[in-house]
């Protein structure tokens, strides 16, 4: 082993040099005349692939950007396969006024790299693409079969992840899938996201009156559309955040003694927490800190909504119609599709009387929560204090990754989540950077996660 | 009288004339490029005025737009003074392609004048003057001393009126004031408006988080504050929509045996108007009927919201801040101020933990009840009986009219509002129309009604 880690100790300069060359590409999949930059970025990526001694790499071409492939199957059936799953496709970079250097001149300041792309995902991606260049280097071989797919559209939705994972089962078969996309705890501090919330996203239109009435003339005998909507929404929820749909919570899984604890350990400062937001009070179920209700408690927000007269000044207006955006994050075993139609339910039910109401389904997302049991989170968590020297902390993140439920359902695969990004450092916002630190412990880290699996 | 009666008949369609000629004038008091044509028509009339034996017309300058003013005082000492106020400015006309005809180029269809400005309140005010005309044309003088007070502010909120009521308070000394500014109950109907609501305008602003934060990674402790506002509004009503402000009916008048006895006779259709505004069921106080409650009880609307996201698709956004504008009309005798002073107190109280409250008080009128036994009002009773062959009704109206209030505390003078406009004659809007009939008949009206006060 001491030879693997001297090689990435070695060559860590030029690693880095490699890793800006990767972040110079502005491969913005949202973007339509950057096409031709994200193909490039594909060509690159698999060129690199070639050239460290994977194998089987191809550029698979989709109805949008391609996806990037390659493997290495020699460690012999006895031994697990892995699939890393990552992207390669940054977000756009407006404001770009805000950015102290280009977003595709990669710099480094005080130990970071900064570029767009840097912390999500492609820092992420190197760093696992650099511990297998230094397992093949040092051993000519890996101590796991490995696959890699790396696509091009996850910043966009990953439209045609699906449909690729469906075509390629075979191919993509593996025992457990690893991604790094996700962030440390804080830095110093391994982390394993074991959970992540589900998302049903709703919007309420509620129609009054046929046309915009005069509030004097009308107002009083004709229901107004925003009182009655702002009534379903006091409605959703208890002063205590105590969703009130009924059946809302038969499925969520109760938090554990084991969960309790080691939500507790995660040291949580609520005074650092308000004063980051600027605000006096939290809110929220009582009954739960406020990290349990992050990770692993639904909630149900207002996302947006507008109705009647909102310039300036005032018009004595008794509007139409009105509408909410409302969203619930879902947690284990919550079900989007149960939830939808409870909600739907519910709001039709407590609707005032004297307006119509029509319930639309944006889109959702089941929540996961991974076992923590699992041959291949546990050597996770080993490898992970081996190269931090510091036991990981298990977290449960409140967003979605909605392609850890494609792996689950399609290739019938558990998800590792074990990402060494920060949440300071600004995914999807100017001056995104990333960590050198942790790309050089990411790359120890993920090397010594695939000696774990051997 | 039949002298004068004769008078009015025979000069109908010169009267009619005339009125094209003041209604194509564009008097459009809040485009600035009108205020040329605002002025030519204060001109106009004045020179009417003086042309059908007035005395003392003037015109007026104001910091914004001039007022007109003329009277005939010869009547003596004995008899009353009356003071009839109306204006000559309009509305803006947009959107001008929803209009049949330009909307300065009158024109009639089906014994109607369709032009900006024809039942509010050109064709109103023009139905006096023609009266006078015909009064001084006949008897070569008036009943009773009349004072005209005509001004260009109107649809911009009558700012400079309560200077020049105060600084020519002897000039405009009366008995009693006139308006015929308001509508019929309907066509062959002749009406007295006694009451109109006052309005307490507010805005209250939440603010939540100090930015825009990511619903999956903050929501369930940070209090929303689209859902917190929710609350607060749903938190102003009851479900059979009583206010729940405390001490907010304190100093509601409740309705007499006689007012519920005027209501009832007024024979109001409720299958008509919930199919007029395409609504399956009314909303408001169940122990009123639909007039009453316009009319006679004081309201909470919400005119307007906004808060998060509201473009189309979805957002997973918790948002900074939200506000909604919301209007209460009031009856005889609530207070505009104690009203906002309530308001304000009671949403500071039911505000949830965790977000910054502010209310804003936009503006305010009081509400008018006018005694139904006043001298002037049993002479219209008796005028709009005469000239249409049926007993006026006493309607209330839901909107306000804050000149209304001025002329009580300034000139401390009861006002007589005599509308014969329709409701159905798009005041405001395209095609806005007035009914010939119902101008011939108003001419008849008011030179009876000025008999009956003399």
């Amino acid at each position: 082993m001491s030879h693997l880690l001297d090689y990435i100790s070695a060559n860590a300069q030029r690693f880095e040099s490699e890793l800006m060359e990767l972040l110079a590409i502005p491969s913005i999949s949202t973007e339509p005349e950057n096409a031709p930059d994200v193909r490039r970025c594909a060509e690159w990526l698999s060129s690199h692939l070639t050239a460290i001694g994977l194998q089987n790499v191809k550029v698979f071409p989709t109805k949008g950007h391609p996806i990037v492939y390659a493997d290495w199957l020699d460690a012999g059936a006895d031994k697990p396969t892995i699939l890393f799953y990552g992207h390669y496709d940054v977000q756009p970079v407006d404001p770009l006024n805000l950015w102290t250097n280009p977003p595709f001149e990669p710099t480094v300041r005080d130990g970071k790299v900064f570029a767009r792309g840097a912390t999500d995902d492609k820092g992420q991606v190197f760093l696992h693409v650099k511990c297998l260049e230094a397992w093949l280097a040092t051993h000519g071989s890996l101590p796991v079969n490995v696959k890699l797919l790396i696509e091009g559209e996850e910043e966009i939705g990953s439209a045609n992840l699906e449909g690729f994972l469906e075509e390629h089962k075979q191919m993509l078969a593996c025992d457990s899938v690893v991604i790094s996309d996700t962030s440390m705890y804080r830095k110093g501090q391994p982390s394993i996201v074991y959970g992540l919330r589900g998302l049903c996203y709703m919007e309420v239109h509620v129609q009054g009156p046929n046309r915009d009435l005069h509030s004097g003339s009308f107002g009083g005998a004709v229901q107004n559309p925003l009182n009655a909507l702002a009534h379903i929404i006091a409605k959703l929820k208890d002063e205590n955040g105590r969703i009130q749909i009924p059946g809302f919570y038969d499925d969520v899984i109760e938090l554990t003694a084991e969960d309790h604890t080691q939500f507790a350990a995660l040291d949580f400062d609520e005074g650092d927490y308000k004063r980051a937001v600027d605000v006096d009070d939290l809110g929220g179920e009582p009954d739960y800190t406020p990290l349990e209700r992050l990770g692993a408690r639904p909630t149900l927000d207002v996302n947006g909504f507008i109705g009647g007269f909102t310039g300036t000044g005032a018009k004595t207006v008794l509007p139409a119609k009105a509408s909410a955006k409302i969203s619930m994050r879902l947690v284990a075993n919550q079900n989007t599709d149960d939830i939808a139609a409870k909600f739907t339910d519910y709001v039709q039910k407590v609707a005032p009387k004297g307006v119509r109401v029509t319930v639309e389904n944006h889109h959702g997302a089941n929540p996961v929560l991974v076992p923590r049991d699992g041959f291949a989170v546990q050597a996770a968590v080993r490898a992970l204090e081996r190269a931090f020297g510091k036991t990981p902390v298990f977290t449960r993140e409140g967003g979605s990754i909605p392609i850890t439920l494609l792996f689950s359902t399609i290739l019938n695969a558990p998800t590792v989540l074990m990402g060494f990004g920060l949440n300071s450092e600004n995914a999807h916002s100017p001056d995104e950077h990333f960590d050198l630190e942790n790309f050089h412990l990411g790359i120890k880290a993920s090397a010594l996660f695939y000696e774990e699996l051997g």
